[in-house]
């Protein structure tokens, strides 16, 4: 057996599952609580991993591996974080897999979460059967990654497959990474909110304003259904979005021409009008490569991906 | 042996060499003169062919293949090119490889040109004891290849790589392909000429009116001179031109994160201002890769490439 986790800035999510397989025999869920520091969620990961094994009847140290998706950069030779910037403190050198390990007793690997997203819809999701996929993680940060040949493609530290943080305008807005005119810049679930909270200040998105004064949360989703309900001004704006993402995906497209794009993440569950106005840019975009050849797909593991990527790492990463 | 050619525009280079090597034993060029006709321009090359093999002294049908580096799109289950759009024609369904094969009894393989230029620069140039390398093509086109684990890359129809075409600008200037804002609209050498042409309508590139006038002939190359020589409003055109290729190169190496960027092709023969210019752009881009390990090279092979990248491929591709 094998032990996915996915770490993320509010929750850790654990599966236990087959080698190879993306049937969870076990699956715990907690709160991060970053806040507490870095050794005390540590220390409480080995705990759930302990309880989580256990509900799956398997003794940790019987482990095949442990993979753990890691929201940013990390060092593969060490298993030490480096720059998680969405949990408290940032995380650096943190000696997370070494600290399993000590504890469990089976061998640990990392890898950046939307790296594990798109290997688990390329080996069990949207891109199953095809040999190339690329994947978009679409929510607050803006990631992706990279199969080629079924095998993750990683480049220097992991870092290959940052589609967030391409350049889509050279005077563009400034990103939370220090460029401007990223991807991220234009679509990520803030920039969406941060461009929706000025239209709002202006008066010109009153079934948004009534949306959130009945008690809605303030989401992208909520920004797109105001616009379809009629806030004109919503409707540039989620317009502009989805050029933007177009724009992205058709880059990637035409660097990598890939068989299979996957989008995920929160973003990505705005739904039809987004991938028709993305399958309408990257047509118009990409004329020299033979798009029609080329499936823009959503997920299909939901949020399982994270964890099911993370354990097909280490299945991969296994001597 | 293995004959690589370069089936370019204006000129045919072929080259004998042996398997897996940088070392040219025979060589020949001449003239496409594809205006005579796709037939015709392929039988003058089954002569020349026959020409460099009698100098290296070999038989056609004791070559372990030929390697055809053509500069567009073909079918690679074919050998047929598809669309040449610099020669006479565009060379629609052309049986380069049967034709070819046919008349000289030996296996014949075709691949792109940047392609080509790139798995030559990855194995035997400058790109060489690296596992992934990516290459851009800067000239009367912006073309480009990736090689992945010393192999190289090829999407679907092998057109991964079309490193000219990714948008950097949403609403940016019309590129030859129908897209806007591709980096090839901004600094492909008929690009540059076209924006020093309205410059000199405004006279306000004195130098290089001065230039022209003295019988130098109109290039990249004396644009920047120009500029390096005081026409002000030239220094403007070409840091644009850096500026674009620069971010052209950071988001390669934003999505790829690879070992080495080679630069080849008559525009990054600018030289140092050039190669300043984008790796200052890609340092302040690439914030999210470590772009301190990354090399950003010209070219070593010079003419060559395309030639020995063609052989190469044959190499690659035999049975």
């Amino acid at each position: 057996m094998i032990l996915g986790i996915d770490l993320g800035g509010t929750k850790i999510a654990y599966a236990v599952v087959a080698p190879g397989s993306a049937t969870i025999v076990a699956r715990l869920q907690t709160e991060t609580r970053s806040s507490d520091g870095a050794a005390a969620v540590l220390a409480r990961m080995i705990h759930d991993c302990l309880q989580v094994c256990a509900s799956a009847g398997i003794h940790p140290a019987d482990l095949t591996g442990i993979g753990i998706g890691v929201p940013g950069v990390f060092d593969d030779a060490t298993g030490r974080t480096l720059f998680l910037p969405n949990l408290h403190g940032t995380w650096p050198d943190v000696p997370v897999a070494e600290t399993l390990n000590a504890a469990l007793g089976c061998p640990v690997w990392l890898i950046n979460d939307a790296r594990a997203f798109v290997l688990a819809e390329a080996i069990h999701g949207a891109g199953r059967g095809f040999d190339n996929i690329v994947g978009f993680t679409l929510g607050t940060g803006i990631g992706g990654g990279v199969v080629i040949d079924r095998e993750l493609y990683l480049g220097i530290d992991g870092t290959a497959g940052e589609f967030g943080h391409q350049t889509l305008a050279l005077d563009g807005p400034r990103c939370g990474c220090g460029n401007h005119g990223c991807l991220e810049a234009f679509a990520s679930g803030p920039a969406i909110i941060a461009r929706a909270q000025a239209i709002l200040g202006t008066g010109a998105a009153p079934r948004l304003a009534q949306s959130i004064a009945d008690g809605h949360v303030f989401t992208p989703a909520l920004v797109a259904d105001a616009a379809q309900a009629g806030d004109d001004a919503l409707v540039t704006l989620m317009d502009d979005v989805y050029a933007a993402i177009g724009a992205g995906v058709a880059n990637v497209v035409t660097l990598f021409s890939p068989q299979v794009v996957v989008l995920g993440g929160s973003v990505s569950n705005l739904g039809e009008p987004l991938y028709a106005a993305v399958r309408t840019v990257v047509q118009q975009r990409c004329r020299a490569t033979p798009v029609n050849r080329i499936a823009i797909v959503p997920a299909l593991l939901g949020a399982d991906a994270g964890v099911l990527g993370a354990a097909q790492w280490a299945f991969h990463r296994q001597p």
